[in-house]
């Protein structure tokens, strides 16, 4: 038996990366009452992270796709949260996008809406969220974005 | 009849914005129980955003005109999650400032304070708020500060 | 009497400074239900605090001692809100760590890991928690880092 929202990954061509355990003292998402709290997940693809000072190094729109891949790996460690079914979620609350953004750099909405339509392409209505979009002076292995985010189980 | 906070609002001369619809996948608040998480407000007066690097192109004075303006959008949108009647607020949880400094900027919590105060001004003792004031590298539109919040309701 | 993470704090030689009020319109934590939001903490050590890039300045090595003294921090205000008693902690939920980083800086993992590892250290398995590291343009007083935290009450 299929669930719904696996369902609707299948028609949209989805297939979701491993969920991947940090080597350190932390771990992917913490459950809280009905809440999902997940770590800050990087844009990565056929296991090579996508790097670059977003604004001069990398075009808005190419970090705007690092930022879907960072959905990705977001809605695969949700996955883990709920024991694999997808169907628990009962909405994405708050999204918290950090782009790694030249100085001069404006454009983070656009480069965050990469995760945030993929939230709502997957979960519907369920999927509108809260969110920050915001500039880092610098990221992890100066990958073009990292969002990290909260969910809410049903 | 009008509420406590209404009293206030009117008392302090705060005419309230109106809160805006993002226009991307995503929403201005989300409630999530007793927890209401609005997304990243920018400072916008007379419909025009206030801009710049702070410490370089803008004073710390300057942009903390800037964060209070932030806190009236936050205030607008938390009265839409409210269904209109800021009484409904039982505190103001978190609020975390993003700071467009220069490199060199040191004063973020000066500049964070013009939200924090308002806050007080306006919720008294139930909006005292644990919060972070911390820089970025650049915002959206080369805004002079975001800020996002967190609010519990009665 | 003395509690369980009081004994391991005197095992591992840890002893927490105290929790510092801020001067301003904000408050070190706020409980809302059995969470506990944490103001970002600063790096204090005998009364200094740490400054400098990360990356230019100041080595990633000496950042994760000062992500170490924010976890401190962290802890002096938890418990705190516990009204001293540590083990009424049932679990670390989500830090937040801003680390002051040059623009090619990209260990912020491992800085940021100080704070992750002393969590563990002092709480066990209730110490693993979900993370973001991300990198900030500039940081209040330029230290060299800034970690925010969530906690949940038994």
């Amino acid at each position: 038996m299929t669930g719904t929202i696996d369902a609707r990954l299948t028609e949209l061509g989805i297939t979701l990366p491993d969920a991947p355990m940090p080597a350190a003292n932390y771990v992917p998402y913490v459950v809280s009452g009905d809440m999902v709290f997940i770590s800050g997940q990087l844009p990565i693809r056929g296991g090579e992270m996508l790097t670059g000072k977003v604004g001069s190094e990398v075009s808005a729109d190419d970090a705007q796709e690092a930022a879907r891949l960072c959905g990705m790996a977001l809605i695969a460690q949700l996955r883990a949260a709920c024991g694999g079914d997808l169907d628990k979620v009962a909405s994405v609350v708050k999204l918290t996008g950090f782009v790694n953004g030249a100085p001069d750099f404006t454009e983070h909405p656009k480069v965050v809406n990469g995760c945030s339509d993929l939230m709502v392409e997957v979960f519907g209505d369920k999927g509108r969220h809260a969110r920050a979009a915001v500039g880092s002076g610098s990221l992890p292995f100066n990958v073009q974005v990292e969002i990290e985010g909260i969910f809410r189980l049903a």
